[in-house]
């Protein structure tokens, strides 16, 4: 039997083995054989318990080299210790995929990530592929394969789908199965990715990005641990048309610390997975139940041409309507009453009058010679991007009556959300069999549609301009430390297309030379030991004489030499004073989760209060760059707020674009980099760097 | 008979009328008398028809006076333009209540107010009260009584129980009641109170306040209307122990617009409705299912301690615990770990160790003998406020096992929050039985413990300042146009205490007199036509000497009659230059929702920009306004953020509270009041207030 594909041993493997499977039924390690039989699996099942001649009534085998035939998937059910020993069994029996049950691996400290390392050694030696540890493990509906010790399938009969859930999370697959078997959501592949100690989502995920039964798939993310290979399935998803929706936790510090504590993961910002995700073309939803509702909304459909985003509503409800349209409003989704070309067309098919946003036709009664017509003209507006509906008492008591106008509607043109007002259990499961989204809660209802219109295709790769690569890392090779002073940091900066202040670095202790710009001028202690330079007393502005240059300069190193002892004092750094209309900071950082991400905020402390910049992966194209000063709120001074007169963004956009080159550069990894302020002047007139700094990966020797 | 009291007349009338009621039991003027029978109202009906002498199957009478007994309450369904006959008719035959169907009055433009204004002082003539118009009707499951044309109302049976549910809208009656339903949540009360032409939300709660069948209050709110009735409601139902939640319309810009065009109410802002209903101690969710499953968090309890909101957690599902955790924490809950005491007694009950601020039992199994002692160890432990539970699998599959810990368990100690991560219907219901919080979703569980974490007891009547208030009435007397220009607001802010600039107004066309402070100056245009002044060209800044100043004021004046040609100039205000360490602006504002608010924010565009003001119901006490300067984030320059030198907080504070007390100003109307800059100086150095204006509401002649 010659060795199985990646994707048929996930998910269609001809036989199994349950090594350390129980005998009791009932426990976690006896699970997977109770489910594996009642869902039906159709190849041969090997029970491997040293203890044991019968397990759960069927003939066990002491170990796996004992098992009659080949098997394409064991899972591991054997206790932490005992892992290590199965996993070298299972490799040197030839099986193809291994997934492990146990948890204390990478998440339990120094020990369990030694642990984990070991077992993934052994599994590359012999070219088998591992899942987990801390798998709940594997279902197909399809195949039908319930690999898994997830409660959750003890349920009789799961509806069959066609969609595919990658989960960090075991226990949110039970989640999602049981809720979207109530309303007739049903799912085709299942896979608990535990820690990734080998097989990542991405790499998962990519081995059945072309898989003819999925059409979409859905991840509950933790935390992003091989991003390079969650793109990889993000492009080839995407390539064949089938969506990727996210719910990654982490919004909030507390939720990051706690992807921590529970995976080993390290901690990024969620703004930067945010921009990961967008970047890459992943959809992600903020509310929980909106991951299984929304997938009806953008099947077989591809990101909406930006700026097209508003939304047409009709009610039954205008009350119900109003819940969804407030929290659109909160998300930033513009609601808009129809065209003037609409509204004499909804008047033709007898739509009472209307004023708002909202097409309400409560008064019309909800029949279906008022709610099709309707529905249709919406469908058709051209301004709207996306149609609401939704649907009060009717869907309680009269499913059939309610979903006939939605079902029968031109669906085909526009995604089409469908908000239920009140309980309706058999209309949710009326629309789920007719693949239309509906939604429980306003909340899911306004979190599904603002991620579909947020929704943008894989961001293309930025050509690099290799020339000033070059020189940038032509300037990192002579660096020997893991921190560049801010005069180093410039003249990098300056390499990459960066305008830098000039400058010029003066001994206080001699007599000054001549300067080569004019008074008045900025004097700053160099040393890349003291960083918060203005905290640390270490500027002086507004210098417009050299003999006051003389005095400032040398109480700015006694200043130094007092407040930081040990602090190794390069000299002094002269600066031109520059003016502008604003100041920004433009950063670059290697996230944990995002990687290689560009910033740009308000200078000071502003961006930080308020969280208030724009963030994507790096390197970005001068459009994605412009794009990015229109994001931030705090520069609505510099886009020219109140009759102020306006920056010069485009020179910003260009250094934001320039600095975002760093992800190219291979000679040393930059950590992160930091043009903190970036004087930016008047339109026209430029910007300049007056200060950075730069962190390096420890050099490889 | 005697006239029943409003309540009675409400919820429990002897006699009802049905005015203009169908034959056709399915129409919507046909359900009333369908849906009285069918919850089986014991009270005689008289349906009101002049054109038939039976509808449905009962006997109808031509008039309200052919009635043969008295009528506590009528419902009105005839069409918008018999409405006022019909009100005419009801109150001439001594009818106590009228609730009105029909829409078309003050949501539809000038005539449908005019319509309003007339049926008000029909009723108001003869004693009557009005529900409505735009009433969906009043239901009383304990009565019974289903005096409403609500659809949600065919169910066959209802669940009673205790919460009585007052709305702005009628629709929205269905969706609690059918979602409520199908787990188990019954309600007592409830009514669509419309328009609220004459009995508003405030009066009938207040009605009800003490009502011995209510145990809380359910608020769906468009906007706020007559707020002083809300205040009222809201005192007595706090003295009766029984909580007010709000779900209310019109967080976003498009929300609000939305409630206009609705319901023909006025436009505040969100912040302001946040800070009424936080300053009545009326609870706020964001999410509307929180309404419906939040009450049990609460009943019998009163607002926690301020300070004390750390939430324990307890999960047989780490994930799916994750889910709320990594919620609350972007609410700004803290979720903390267990202390060290707390995690001695959890091994001693053999919970596995634990790390972070989860306590997961997954290991140990969901049993009861584990999650039980956990559970109360938990409610006993003094570092929490309240906790959440939440459970996985076990809550589908074995819903009774599921519950009992959490059942037995020491309820009564603080509140307790049950998140269930699968569908579990059979356990929502016995939950709800035993009057459980249990949430289906991560995000309503989040909002409602966030909701009771900020909840408050009605804020205390702040006691006057007479001789100041003297003092600003006096000034205000003086009064003759609707705007103080800068000069005249700072004089009557002065008047209430607030430390304001020197200033002394000179006529650039004469000789410059001596000013009574010292050089460097500022000079401003003074003219209360002119808004915006640094926009306008209408200041100048750090005028040195004498000279300077007439040439800058002549400058000031020529810019400003050339810029606004029809503006009055009243000559050119001068005032010492004020330095500080930060600029912030208080604002006093007449809400159209909320009423009187004091606001305060960072100066300039920057408020605005990043929505970053605290707001109180204004007069506020010392304590509160500086709780205030405490939640503006861009205060942290000002706190001493990064060893900056710290602001005058005190002061400022001072000046909050003196300026909200233009809300118990009697003798204008003031609109609108701001200070912006207050200029503030080093702790212990004091604000100044350097310009501001006043807006007055004309002067009643």
């Amino acid at each position: 039997m010659p060795r199985p594909r990646l994707a048929e041993a996930l998910f269609k493997p001809r036989a199994v083995a349950l090594i350390g499977v129980s005998d009791d039924a009932d426990k976690t390690t006896g699970r997977p054989l109770r489910f594996l039989r009642k869902h039906g699996y159709a190849g041969p099942i090997y029970p491997i318990n040293p203890n044991r001649s019968a397990v759960q009534g069927e003939p066990a085998f002491a170990r796996i080299g004992d098992a009659p035939g080949p098997v394409d998937h064991a899972y591991i059910l054997v206790n932490t210790p005992a892992v290590e020993a199965a996993v070298t069994a299972c490799a040197e029996a030839g099986v193809a995929v291994a997934t492990i049950l146990a948890s204390g691996f990478a998440e339990a400290g120094a020990e369990g990530r030694e642990r984990q390392r070991r077992i993934v050694e052994i599994a590359r030696g012999h070219g088998m592929r591992l899942v987990g540890p801390n798998s709940l493990g594997i279902v197909n509906t399809q195949a039908p394969l319930a690999l898994t010790a997830n409660a959750a399938f003890a349920a009789d009969a799961l509806p069959r789908g066609r969609l595919t859930v990658l989960s960090q999370s075991g226990s949110l697959i039970g989640t999602l199965v049981s809720r979207g078997a109530a309303r007739g959501i049903g799912f085709g592949k299942l896979i608990s990715v535990g820690n990734e100690a080998d097989l990542s989502v991405g790499e998962i995920g990519a081995a059945v990005a072309d898989d003819p039964e999925t059409d979409a798939f859905l991840l509950f993310l933790e935390t992003i641990r091989a991003r390079e290979e969650i793109a990889r399935f993000a492009a080839l998803a995407h390539r064949a048309g089938k969506p990727i929706i996210a719910y990654k936790l982490g919004r909030s510090d507390v939720g990051q610390a706690l992807a921590v504590s529970h995976t080993g993961a390290m901690v990024g910002s969620d703004a930067a997975v945010d921009a990961f995700l967008r970047h890459h073309g992943i959809l992600r939803v903020d509310h929980l139940e909106a991951l299984l509702e929304m997938p009806p909304l953008i099947l077989g459909r591809r990101p909406p041409s930006i700026g097209h985003s508003r939304v047409g509503v009709i009610a039954t409800t205008g009350g119900g309507a109003a819940t969804v349209v407030d929290r659109l409003g909160l998300l930033g989704v513009e609601v808009a009453p129809a065209s003037a070309d609409t509204l004499a067309k909804l008047r033709a098919v007898k739509v009472p009058e209307q004023s708002g946003p909202i097409v309400d036709v409560t008064l019309a009664g909800t029949r279906y010679e008022v709610m099709r017509p309707a529905l249709d003209i919406l469908m058709d507006a051209p301004e709207f991007a996306l149609v609401l509906a939704t649907i009060g008492s009717s869907a309680q008591f009269q499913p059939e009556l309610a979903v006939k106008p939605i079902v029968d509607c031109a669906r085909e043109k526009k995604p089409l959300a469908v908000f239920l007002t009140p309980q309706a259990d058999e209309t949710l499961r009326l629309l789920a069999r007719q693949n239309i989204a509906a939604f429980r809660t306003p909340e899911s209802c306004a979190d599904a549609i603002a991620a579909y219109l947020a929704w943008q295709a894989p961001t293309a790769t930025v050509t690099a301009n290799t020339e000033k690569l070059a020189r940038a890392a032509g300037m990192l090779r002579a660096i020997r430390g893991d921190v560049l002073d801010e005069q180093r940091s410039l003249v990098l900066f300056e390499a990459l297309g960066v305008p830098v202040s000039r400058s010029h670095v003066i001994d206080p202790t001699k007599a000054l030379p001549a300067l080569p710009f004019p008074f008045p001028v900025a004097a700053k202690i160099l040393s890349s030991d003291i960083t918060h330079k203005t905290e640390a007393g270490g500027v002086a502005l507004e210098i417009t004489t050299s003999a006051e240059l003389g005095e400032r300069a040398r109480e700015l190193v006694s200043t130094a030499r007092s407040r930081h002892p040990s602090a190794r004092i390069e000299g002094v750094l002269v600066q031109p004073m520059e003016r502008g209309v604003g100041e920004v900071l433009v950063g670059y950082r290697l996230d944990a989760q995002a990687g290689p991400v560009v910033t740009v905020g308000m200078g000071g402390t502003l961006a930080e209060i308020y969280r208030d910049y724009a963030v994507r992966v790096a390197p970005v194209a001068l459009d994605q760059a412009t794009e990015m000063t229109a994001e931030v709120r705090g520069f609505a001074a510099l886009r020219g707020y109140r009759r102020r007169p306006p920056g010069d963004i485009a020179a910003l956009a260009e250094v934001i674009a320039a600095l975002s080159a760093l992800a190219m550069v291979t000679e040393r990894t930059i950590l992160e980099a930091e043009i903190n302020p970036l004087i930016v002047k008047a339109a026209g007139q430029g910007v300049v760097a007056v200060d950075g700094v730069v962190r390096l990966a420890p050099a490889q020797v």
